[in-house]
């Protein structure tokens, strides 16, 4: 049971969305910049997959698989390609540059003076350009922080990952601004 | 030296948020919110406080001094007591209701999973209502991220400590929504 008492019967950031609309409100609007706006050279996918990694890191269950069902759809890849690259995505098929990235959200999910220069170092030489990196740092810290405000109020969350898959094409197409959190 | 290009002379996260003003309007709006917005029942010190508790847990010596500063001009403290409440707020005087949500805060620094049952128990006992538990587990979490942000990018910070003082009272007064990145 949540610490607080939510509105009922919704999973994960959903209840306190909910119960605080106030703050949802950027909250919201910080994710749909970040992850979902075209102007960016890093696909949604490979945002929503630094997401998922990052959530996957904090053990949050919640962020972890809604936005790995986000990123599995964009990606068009399976549950188990997702999982790979959260055990150890230096052996899976990402691209050199993402490889970089999610070093360096890896290290951001620790802390932020976990990361290095060679880590920029090794993600300018893979091509990576200085808002690719910007964005990455933030959405590391910004999955740090909804990690944190969903399984600090321990929200509950359902355990069947099949039901994220669904919500993660759903989610991709109406986006984080305008949706009803009770569908 | 940041690790990207970033405007220069802009202290701490003001290099980052004049690097990409698509995603400082959503954080500032946040930061409003959470920490300045008069409809909360916890003073705009406390919130501060806690902000400024999480960040020093989080070594970020631009956030905790920033905060700090402000938190001390709404509280007419020294920087000596906001010292002390980050070192060992237990022995300060404190209200024992701030004692239990910086507890909480504490907990929600490392992990969501560290906040325990008996920590809301006593901020309930305390007199704390549900949405102060919500605002100081978002606050928590949201400096898990601003911090992040700061260190992850390596931004640069004055290091004399008066420094954030003289600013504390100007952003007290002019808020997190609509100031000059660059005064």
């Amino acid at each position: 049971m949540a610490y607080i008492e939510l509105p009922e019967g919704l999973p994960g950031i959903r209840g306190p969305m909910a119960f605080r609309p106030e703050t949802a409100k950027p909250l919201n609007e910080l994710a749909e910049v970040l992850l979902r706006d075209d102007n960016n050279t890093l696909s949604r996918g490979e945002r929503e997959l630094i997401a998922t990694y990052v959530s996957y890191l904090n053990d949050c269950f919640f962020c972890q698989n809604a936005h790995g069902g986000i990123a599995q759809h964009y990606l068009e890849c399976s549950m188990q390609f997702i999982d790979a690259v959260k055990k150890d995505f230096q052996s899976t098929p990402v691209s050199p540059k993402l490889k970089t990235l999610l070093s360096i959200a890896g290290s951001v999910q620790k802390g932020g003076k976990y990361v290095t220069t060679g880590q920029i170092e090794e993600a300018k030489k893979a091509g990576a350009t200085d808002r690719e990196i910007h964005d990455t740092v933030l959405i590391a810290a910004a999955f740090c922080m909804f990690n944190r405000y969903v399984d600090g109020l321990n929200t509950q969350a359902p355990a069947d990952r099949e039901f994220y898959v669904k919500r993660g094409k759903q989610r991709a197409e109406e986006g984080y601004l305008h949706f009803d959190l009770y569908k």
